[in-house]
């Protein structure tokens, strides 16, 4: 996927000091560079019977609903709080500094259904592996986690231990 | 657009008392539901050499990468300020109490790029039309704005004059 990496822009000491940003949308608005990318992070998953795919707000929506739309899936969306209109199930994980929180619609995810979760960037894992535990409580069955970057320095595979991980374009420092 | 409606979830007093709030959730879950949307959402546009497809944070963002993907084109993200890691321009614009903000990345668009504009929702158009105002400001021709649901009684279409508006499940009270 070294076509893509060219298309992301980097951008230093974003969003602060010392961190480089890798900025996915130089490559989301060429047309050529985001039916790429969609393909291929579908790839993995055409035929394995996804019934909905959840997207992380707010870069996750970027991706999940394409691909959803891809595979024949629905599309769910996992929010911040007090960003869904109806009753929620709510998680509360750790980040680096304090904790952050996460929601989904009760009947967002029925019993026994296939959830593919999706988000922009693997990073330490602690938001996808909040999303993957909604969607257990929920009784569905996460097939699988996608995602368009993963910084894999990070090892955040690793707090998705027991998931599917796919990733396209990965960075190892 | 019938068959669509009966998923919609009609949520009663939200956000605040005596709004009559049109869940989405419900219709994008539903596999067969949320393919018709997406196809039916595009039919306009096939074929009108859209180039990008910008979309408003956050729920826009759940329809433009599914159109873009369908149309063949790139994905723009049109966002509340201070999320967008690269330099920007930004519009204000009016709200029913106060004023709010949208940003796009200075190289977004390019001069003479064909855009389709895209949110899930037209009510008052206060924020389509400001977004229409970011993408000509970079030169580049709004060809259409797209929308899941519009609110026909807010008359958001006469903000967007100039524009070509489709949208797909309407309710007129």
């Amino acid at each position: 996927m070294d076509e893509l990496k060219k298309l992301i822009r980097e951008v230093p000491d974003y969003p602060k000091p010392g961190i480089l940003f890798y900025d996915l949308t130089t490559l989301l608005q060429d047309k050529k560079g985001f039916h790429t990318l969609i393909e291929n992070l579908c790839s993995k998953f055409i035929g394995k019977h996804i019934d909905v795919v959840a997207g992380i707000e707010a870069r996750g929506f970027i991706f999940a609903p394409a691909l959803a739309y891809r595979l024949g899936a629905g599309f769910v969306p996992v929010r911040k709080p007090n960003k869904l209109p109806w009753k929620t199930e709510q998680v509360t994980y750790q980040l680096e500094y304090g904790t952050d929180k996460l929601e989904i619609h009760q009947d967002a995810v029925k019993r026994g259904e296939r959830v593919l979760v999706c988000d922009d960037l693997l990073a330490t894992g602690g938001t996808a592996a909040a999303a993957v535990k909604l969607i257990r409580g929920l009784g569905g069955e996460v097939a699988g986690a996608a995602f368009a970057v993963e910084l894999c320095f990070l090892k955040g595979r690793e707090k998705l231990n027991g998931t599917e991980v796919f990733s396209l374009i990965r960075y190892d420092k």
